[in-house]
């Protein structure tokens, strides 16, 4: 364990990921040169993250993932050690939970809280952790939820996670998809509190998610991840992975760099149209309903009302006679851990996005109990 | 265990890969959906495996990775059940051993046998294999060796694994980079004796290591890693994972179908003057010895005579100090399982690796004892 005075931080128990033959040739090639890290890409990256900040980011602390999911797969791996356990929240971005499933860490949920616009849980969120507990994930803007938090609660829950002792990763691969009344901050500006992982990547905001390029960062500026080992541990278990592709990598600096302003602010003016549109025609559906309107990411999460249905019994039900009878596709809210509720993605062509909202609107009347 | 008759099959205890939440997405898309697989790149490099082959490969048992890399990461994770071993080469392409390490797979290893031009030791193969051995690699073209494995030897091994009941991992990442008296022949053409996970990329024959774009081919004409459930497992942990570019992707067919022959050849003719030039160059140095004559791969394997060597202590310092004196960089052999080796890549410009061997001359003379 890491210790700094009274704080232990519990994702100290790293020093496991040590890797026989290729140990060793990384061993053999440090003897050589002092530092074999950075290059470009990583510098592009912690420039263009810096922007938003009120401080640099180093590019050294930047790791390159091939995509933000190969990020997700390597830090999950890295974390599972024997016996810990993370707090993911609910509803969330079914990736971690397959990924810590797998690596068999133990898997403990906090409620994101629709009736607060999707905050978290605070109170529930410090019962659940214990001193197996390595980490909390908060998705900002959050995917499934569309909303965006903000500064005030996100430094709560940085000062939640260090009283805790667990690192926070944000994952924010929605970073700058806000539409709303709320700016995005990062995490990374509660660093200083907590030790703070950042996942992102180009995928969204430049809608190139083809392309596999994404970041892990590690903002540490107190050594708590470096000194408990989980820095050398992760180097350790990108370096049996792949990588992206090399002349992605060439691009990042004039991706990053000299995109015009307008390709995002277009893009951004579209998906608000398309998150208002969706918030309203929802309003005119009998059984749906959505708590909060979406300020960013390009999702929202509506609760089905089974009072009102006659022949459906559930979110699967629901979505796979919706599938069938209207040919449109929702994802039942129970693949995001939240069952009887609906995943809806706005981030598709208005005119198609009415279409759809009109489908799902004639679905609902034609399947509602009928009135006395 | 998936059984045939008498045959027990030891990869079979593969049912634990179950993902919760995005299993349930799948789920969703399948009541919906026929198939979702297949896909050009499939296609093509089913069609492209095809052409050397006695039989057609079926577009649905090719797997696209991000390269070689990281179909070795999802296959050793995949295999990796608890209380579960496999039989890995020495020497050996380290990633294996690491990818095995780091999900607790007990490696067991079996020698490349030098004086009979690196044939695999049968008879201590299958001292080493009980029924908890999941498979058996086999890298050919051999890396770290530049063996290349004749038909009638490849057929043992393939007996042997048949008999042991355990699938044949065939690294095949170098197919086609052959230059010497023996013929390439895939592992693929035994798949009726033994099942076979055939992996390739396109980074060595095509020379684009950087462009991340491989495959996973399952050869299982009898149905035994269908049935285990290993196939099913291996698509659920790909689905965690991340993908090749999609742009390359969609330039498969091209870059398989359409590369001119004498691409081919004239790269393969560089290689193989310069593994003659490396061989006979090798033979010039006093301590070094080289037992077999590269025939295929970018590497062979020489060893060290600490006899005739007066400062030295093993192959960790003799490649340091070749590396501070000389500045040119060799891999110690124990990166590759065997000590007091080193291996040799001579897949470089024919003029420098003139002048690489006449340093490593230079050095080992200067260290070699004196004659009284």
């Amino acid at each position: 364990m890491a210790e700094t005075g009274a704080k232990r931080w519990n994702f100290g128990a790293n020093e496991a990921v040590e890797l026989s033959c290729s140990q060793n040739v990384r061993y053999f090639l440090n003897l050589l040169a002092d530092n074999l890290d950075g290059g470009g890409g990583g510098l592009a990256v912690a420039e263009y993250l810096s922007l938003d900040l009120s401080y640099e980011i180093c590019p050294n602390d930047v790791h390159l993932t091939a995509g933000c999911h190969h990020a997700i797969d390597v830090l999950i791996s890295t974390l599972a050690v024997p016996g810990a356990n993370i707090l993911l929240p609910r509803p969330t971005y079914p990736m971690y939970d397959s990924r810590a499933s797998f690596s068999k860490l133990e898997i403990r949920r906090y409620d994101l809280l629709p009736e607060n616009g999707w905050e978290v849980d605070l109170d529930a969120l410090e019962a659940l952790a214990d001193d197996k507990t390595v980490a909390l994930l908060l998705i900002n803007p959050c995917n499934p939820c569309g909303n965006v938090f903000s500064r005030q609660h996100l430094q709560k829950i940085a000062e939640t996670a260090s009283k805790l002792g667990v690192l926070v990763i944000a994952d924010e691969v929605y970073r700058n998809i806000t539409f709303g009344e709320k700016p995005f901050v990062s995490m990374a500006e509660f660093a200083e509190i907590v030790p703070v992982m950042m996942l992102g990547s180009i995928s969204k905001r430049w809608a190139v998610p083809g392309w596999r390029f994404g970041w892990m960062v590690t903002l540490d500026p107190h050594c708590f991840m470096k000194d408990s080992g989980l820095v050398h541990s992760l180097a350790n278990v990108l370096n049996m992975s792949t990588d992206p592709t090399t002349f992605i990598q060439g691009a990042i600096p004039d991706i990053l760099g000299k995109t015009k302003e307008d390709f995002f602010s277009s893009k951004l003016e579209v998906l608000r149209e398309c998150a208002e549109t969706c918030y309203e025609e929802i309003k005119k559906i009998p059984c749906i309903t959505c708590p909060y309107k979406p300020e960013g990411s390009m999702f929202t999460m509506v609760k089905l009302d089974f009072l009102l249905l006659e022949d459906i019994k559930d979110d699967l039900e629901f979505c796979c006679k919706l599938a069938r009878e209207e040919s449109l596709i929702i994802l039942p809210g129970r693949a995001v851990g939240l069952k009887n509720w609906l995943r809806i993605t706005f981030a598709v062509e208005l005119e198609l996005l009415r279409d759809g909202l009109s489908r799902l609107n004639n679905f609902a009347q034609r399947h509602s109990k009928k009135q006395p």
